[in-house]
């Protein structure tokens, strides 16, 4: 339990491919794969692309062990000299990949690889796995941020969490989203995620009397207490007991630092009763948090009807992105090198026409208006092209080529940046308050229209003239 | 990252609630803790109840690192006596619970915890994480596996999986409700969950021709090859070209046990007019493998619409429970202990009927009719009760006690069994495959009309006399 190498967490069939790969001659191919995703969760109009430092951590780590080359040799289908070259197994590749954070659409890559195409294919389960799960969490908390719409929240999901990373990174992705705090104790120590929290009915259980369980917690807490009112009666026998242990425990000793949690029964009513029997009591400081099944909906409609919550603590709903429990990023291969070393375009052609690949190695740039500051669009280029900010620069739809726009007056910027080169992390990992901020900020440049819940506007992902033009050209040749 | 001791994920409030106890002489309090939840998932008239394995790992590796009491000081709100108790903490109470593959139903208890308080406390989280997420994926595994009827279904989800643990112990889980085998290679090593699979797109791309692609590896895998035929077009290129390689390199060597896998478009459609062209060919053995979103509700309708597949490769719906994520599984104290040893049953109420507890310590008999040997009803009792099975019983409706009936020949099953006793593990962790067959054979014990996916019936779980009078008194007492 205390171990792990997470080499062998990949799809039985990285290992068959590239047995064959190796068998064949293929094992120095160089191949280019694009990690990308198809469909913003919930319907939203942006993901938050979050998931490289685990990358980096397993690409670093990435290694097969005796005891996996063993296991490997029982199955009675791999080539010696291929265990062989297993044993002595690293990443030699290059990785490129948008920085934690970075909001993200449909369609463009958010992670690139290249890589002689065994290490490549080894690699595509985990990559997917780590960017999958954490953008998923990482774009749920943010809109549950947005909904709370200043107010705190907190994650209080470990329980409901698919498993201990579910939990422990899930809570460092809804981080990442905007979350203040997190319950996983293991998330704080691990990445710095301030843990917190108040106290569970069997605390209040466990006393004679509830005013004795309450008086006890802010007697050992006196700093930050917050007490759990539902046990019995919320309006009746909470609010009432924890009034009088704030006044009798606290107050004397000046801190009005405390607050109450509401976990049943209808939060909006609730909060709006608690609300004014404490500011009669003359508590109007203490704070009013709810933790009951929450989500962006309800968090919103609760604003609506004026429910008095300053914290919003949001557990399963959060750490399972449970209306939309899947990221469906996927990793395509876009291009080979040929004996010459010449990069050859690939296209995965499919019935679907949304289901198309951008064929090639490439660049993607963000576009920004210069007045607004607010993003435009962004173009997949090929990766030799550059673009000249003082220049007009024409972009238009591809599925529609008629509809063109001129860009005069704008900042371009590079999204993909270099995080391994030849096998070495070229990256410095930013910390998790940075990578929080940074986030929010990149956020704060996207129009509401694209941050809306309901129909947001879709976002330009254009190609290149060029690149638009080879898509094209596969695409006939296949024909 | 190769390094992990889980005891720090539990909820910070854990530790805080535990600091209070200690400080306030209630560390040797003994409370008793019941693990139970209070819906189905997916509507589903059953769950199938795992994460025991776990859980056992972990009550055995608890303890806190030097690190982790250095990271708990640092919070600056522990007191240094409580430190030095958690550096020399493990667990020393006793848990009952069910066997894993179990057939379990809301309500009654699949957990039980008898500890000092602090213990009891301390292990919530992973208790609840672990179980939460092998049954979520246990039950829905099942429920595909019976729409399937017969026909093999696999684990292909790992990419889409929460985090390393959701696609690793996520399969796990997935074989105990049937299915015959995982993509996932780290699932084979850990817990010999046959691992297996076909190829990626990217292999055909790797290759000039789809046919080389397919000549190549039918070379390299002569046994058991399934070629993936919808990277260019299903019917007019991949069928016909596997139908080439199969009759060049397979045939000749005798060899029959290959197959093809459709991924992509009308899988009713292409399935029916890939067998005929196979039958056609005179590959009447070479088996259809479909891949491509499926769920239980899909499976059903292929099957009512005839497709010809012979095995399912099922991805992210089955290993995140896609239509329902989160498994709501809770940890309620039911009873503490006095000075004198005495059991004193604890309840929590709510407005909400259905979310207040049954109280106290606990048994669960399940009855069997001995003529049809299936189950009948579940029946919650007093931990000093006993079952005579010669004697008639009379079970009701502890929601509409005139609902009664008077059981004579039945067969009665205790179902929580003890797993650990003053700390020591005392049961012996059965291998895999025998939680497979129990869980097969459990629920073949069930009635067809509990087992339906539209309106199962509502299985019996009764309180015994004893038990629901005590429960009565305890409302009423707080009333």
């Amino acid at each position: 339990m205390n171990e792990r190498n997470l080499s062998l967490l990949c799809d039985y069939y990285e290992l068959t491919m590239s047995n064959g790969y190796f068998k064949k001659g293929m094992a120095d191919r160089i191949a280019y794969f694009d990690v990308f995703f198809r469909t913003v969760p919930d319907g939203g109009g942006f993901a938050v692309a979050a998931g490289l430092e685990q990358v980096v951590d397993y690409i670093n780590d990435l290694h097969f062990s005796d005891d996996d080359i063993d296991y490997l040799r029982s199955k009675g289908i791999f080539d010696e000299a291929f265990l062989e070259y297993l044993s002595d197994f690293h990443f030699t590749g290059d990785i490129y990949a948008v920085p934690e954070g970075t909001p993200v659409f449909p369609g463009e890559p958010i992670l690139t690889v290249k890589a002689p195409v065994i290490e490549a294919q080894l690699i595509e389960t985990y990559l997917l796995l780590a960017i999958n799960h954490q953008s998923l969490v990482a774009t749920k908390a943010n809109r549950i941020v947005r909904a709370a719409n200043g107010r705190a929240v907190l994650e209080f999901g470990s329980r409901r969490a698919q498993g201990a990373d579910g939990a422990v990174i899930g809570a460092r992705a809804a981080y990442i989203g905007g979350c203040k705090g997190t319950a996983c104790t293991l998330t704080d120590k691990l990445y710095g995620v301030p843990a917190s929290g108040t106290m569970a009915h069997s605390w209040v259980q466990m006393f004679d009397t509830e005013y004795e369980a309450f008086k006890t917690y802010c007697e050992l807490y006196p700093q930050n207490a917050t007490l759990l009112v539902d046990t019995y009666n919320t309006l009746k026998s909470g609010v009432p007991n924890a009034i009088r242990a704030f006044k009798e425990v606290l107050l004397p000793k000046g801190i009005t630092n405390f607050g109450i949690r509401l976990d049943s029964g209808d939060i909006s009513y609730l909060s709006k009763k608690a609300r004014k029997m404490l500011d009669e009591a003359g508590l109007e400081q203490c704070k009013i948090v709810a933790s009951n099944s929450l989500d962006e909906h309800l968090i919103c409609d609760l604003m609506i009807q004026g429910a008095k919550i300053d914290v919003f603590g949001v557990g399963e709903r959060l750490i399972t992105s449970s209306s939309t429990p899947v990221f469906g990023g996927v990793y395509k291969l876009v291009a080979v090198e040929n004996e010459d070393g010449e990069i050859i375009p690939k296209i995965k052609v499919s019935e679907n026409v949304s289901k198309i690949t951008n064929p090639h190695f490439k660049k993607v740039y963000r576009y920004y208006d210069n007045e607004s500051k607010k993003a435009i669009a962004d173009e997949l280029c090929v990766y030799d092209e550059t673009v000249n900010e003082n220049e007009p620069r024409t972009i238009f739809d591809p599925n529609a080529v008629w509809k063109a726009k001129t860009l005069t007056d704008f900042t371009a910027r590079e999204l993909l940046v270099p995080i391994f080169k030849e096998g070495k992390c070229v990256y410095d990992l930013p910390n998790l308050d940075d990578i929080q901020s940074y986030c929010k900020e990149q956020i704060d440049l996207l129009w509401d229209e694209v941050k809306r819940f309901e129909n947001p506007h879709t976002y330009y992902v254009d190609l290149s003239g060029k690149l638009w033009k080879i898509k094209q050209k596969l695409l006939n040749d296949i024909k």
